[in-house]
């Protein structure tokens, strides 16, 4: 039922593209309108990343299960739903298309296609932050995407438009996010010496969640992979 | 199953009346109410409008489809899914209803029933932006519509909720309610003479999706009529 | 699997109490918090109804149906879905749990239990809008309530949403919520005397897209009763 | 199909730690950026936690059923969904998982882990407000489990954003949450000295709805259990 890898690659690229599209474009737009209030847009920022989360997610998950994120391929790699070697593909799909995805947003905005961020976001409540914000998303998906599979959109959609406003950093949780938000200088912006820290603090946090619900909720990877029936009966 | 023909061109001249009521109609109460915050009216334009997509969606999919969108009904067309001798009514009837839905919003808040709008959007910026915005609707419809049929609805709503600000046009995205739009010197309106570059844009990106989604999912169009069942076993 | 009347009776008096006193209560909050600012206090107000109506109608639902709205138990007894001789019953539970709910929202807020609004809402343009929005309503009702049970909650609360923004009265749509709102003097009040013309507008838009959906959609009702898979395979 | 009892605790503590992280970070950062625009404020709290309901009951849903809640705990015993040797479990579970939620939110916005919050909440509004605001929810819970288990998180959470805004006291609902926010000194918070009331109204009023829904829509508890399916055939 799977398609295949060139097709799912350029669907985790497009998804990814949009997505960054979403985050950074909503944030320039509420930036210009919102005169000054931050409240009202990052409000205006949250509703447009989750409404884009739950389209996309829709719309690319029959086709390549709509990761859009480094940490969610490496979580989905450890339970033995993505083969490892497809692994490097998704990861540079996604890496490529949020690139792609600032520039998008910046030229439907008319701003130069790549501009340096200068938004500092550093120090150990904004990482710590990232950890739990990601730590947080990996238990959403790891919890729904199995009983759930169909809520997965809804589920976090609505889980980082939460985090938006639960963690100091606004919750980027996503490591090809980052890194293409530090392309625009602009409301969703990160300075590029603070995204290593930040990449670092999502991986932690994600592979800690995938470990815990290795435990919660064993799966279908690895050792378990030709007794799949009796195993789960088992659970 | 399907409704026939009447019925469904019903549908659709109601369903998008209503869509284009509610943009004009937000777009003026929002701006009676939002006191100057631009920010504030389009957040509430946006929900108003999602809202509706997704009530409208839901209410009308099961007669007619509801694509309430000329670029839609020629994707469906092309897709095998529309027989071509109907697109013709199915857009008449989505311009028309959308005329009518503006006649609407303005009788509801005794304006002029017509008012050509005076709000400029030009330059290749809003009209680039109007291109990724419909070509980002139908990778949404096209990839939820085979896989998941039952939430085309939310998925559409999300994602124009999404695009009115990460857009800089505030994604209309849509010719029938482009057209609509001219017809209201209001918050949601645009110049009659902007509307042609709108509108070719929003064709142009929309056919650019679906002939990416013919290759990304294929499906029951043209040639694999005849062997669907195998045509799709070996996706 | 219908419960018995005196079950669904008490449903929609619950229903219709806590639906009323999220729509007043609501607004007594967010006129309270939001300053003088209209826009952002419609918007609290907006999220709080749409919100309540998704869960009231996904709790109730199973027992009663879930009206919680008098023109729609009419129209459920025009399609055959609701027996006439228990219309009665339906719609004095909806008014008196109305009238409940406004007395427990000024109680919450420690306000006089019942106090006569002085918000005056006439003129040709807000009776007119009140048909417009129950016309609406009632598309959105019966276009979802055979083909998509499940989502019906979600279709009407989203209609409402939007349509607290896209008519000119912030459509009530419910004679029973009409009245009920005429017993608070807060931000969501009606004054008395000018219930009358919306009850008469909401009754005439209902029945009007009652008749239409009848077109539309043919029910199980009336003549089709004892054809009933025939008549649907027609279709 | 159930979890052991281990891995069920394990999900009601990260569950209502990541729900009172959501409702307290949320209320730090609402605070911050909307200077001194308490409806807003209010509006992205409210937004946050209906949203992290959604997500934390969907992921969580599959395991313990993500109650987190003592009183949904205490009525699930009571209809017979949950062992009554399991409650306390449950409810320890729930109350620290709480208490590390709010140290969570206050760590990552660099507050003290735990300052007791000087949030004055009391007053018979107040106290009938929680009482209310807990026999809704509930009533929803009760009204969905059954009939629509796979909607309980979306009506959970959709009750929650509207009881925000139309209870006086913004619902809090939730003893194992009441504890939990009188733990942070900001705009979530609550003295400790009002608890108490608190969650007294908020035991009242979830007996009371239990209470009602066994008559309303009679459960699997109890005596019913060893004849099931002719007593459900019955209803």
């Amino acid at each position: 039922m799977k398609s295949n890898l060139g097709k799912r690659v350029i669907a985790e690229f497009l998804g990814t593209a949009f997505l960054v599209a979403a985050v950074v474009g909503s944030g320039i737009m509420a930036e210009r309108l919102s005169g000054g209030n931050t409240a009202v847009a990052l409000l205006a920022n949250t509703i447009a990343t989750g409404a884009a989360l739950v389209a996309l997610i829709l719309a690319f998950g029959s086709i390549s299960g709509a990761h859009l994120n480094p940490v969610v391929a490496l979580a989905d790699a450890l339970a033995g739903g993505l083969a490892w070697r497809e692994v490097p593909a998704y990861i540079s799909a996604q890496v490529l298309g949020g690139m792609v995805g600032t520039m998008l947003a910046n030229g439907m905005f008319g701003l130069a296609l790549v501009s340096f961020s200068r938004h500092a976001r550093n120090g150990s409540a904004q990482v710590f932050s990232e950890f739990v914000a990601t730590f947080g998303l990996l238990c959403v998906i790891r919890g729904c995407s199995r009983a759930r599979p169909d809520a997965v959109a809804f589920a976090v959609g609505s889980y980082i438009a939460a985090a938006y406003w639960f963690t100091a950093s606004t919750s980027f949780a996503n490591p090809a996010v980052t890194i293409a938000r530090s392309l625009s200088d602009s409301f969703a912006g990160i300075r590029p010496v603070d995204v290593l820290p930040f990449v670092m603090a999502e991986f932690a946090g994600g592979i800690a969640a995938a470990f815990i619900f290795r435990w919660l909720m064993p799966d279908l990877g690895l050792a378990a992979k030709d007794t799949v029936l009796p195993h789960r009966a088992a659970d």
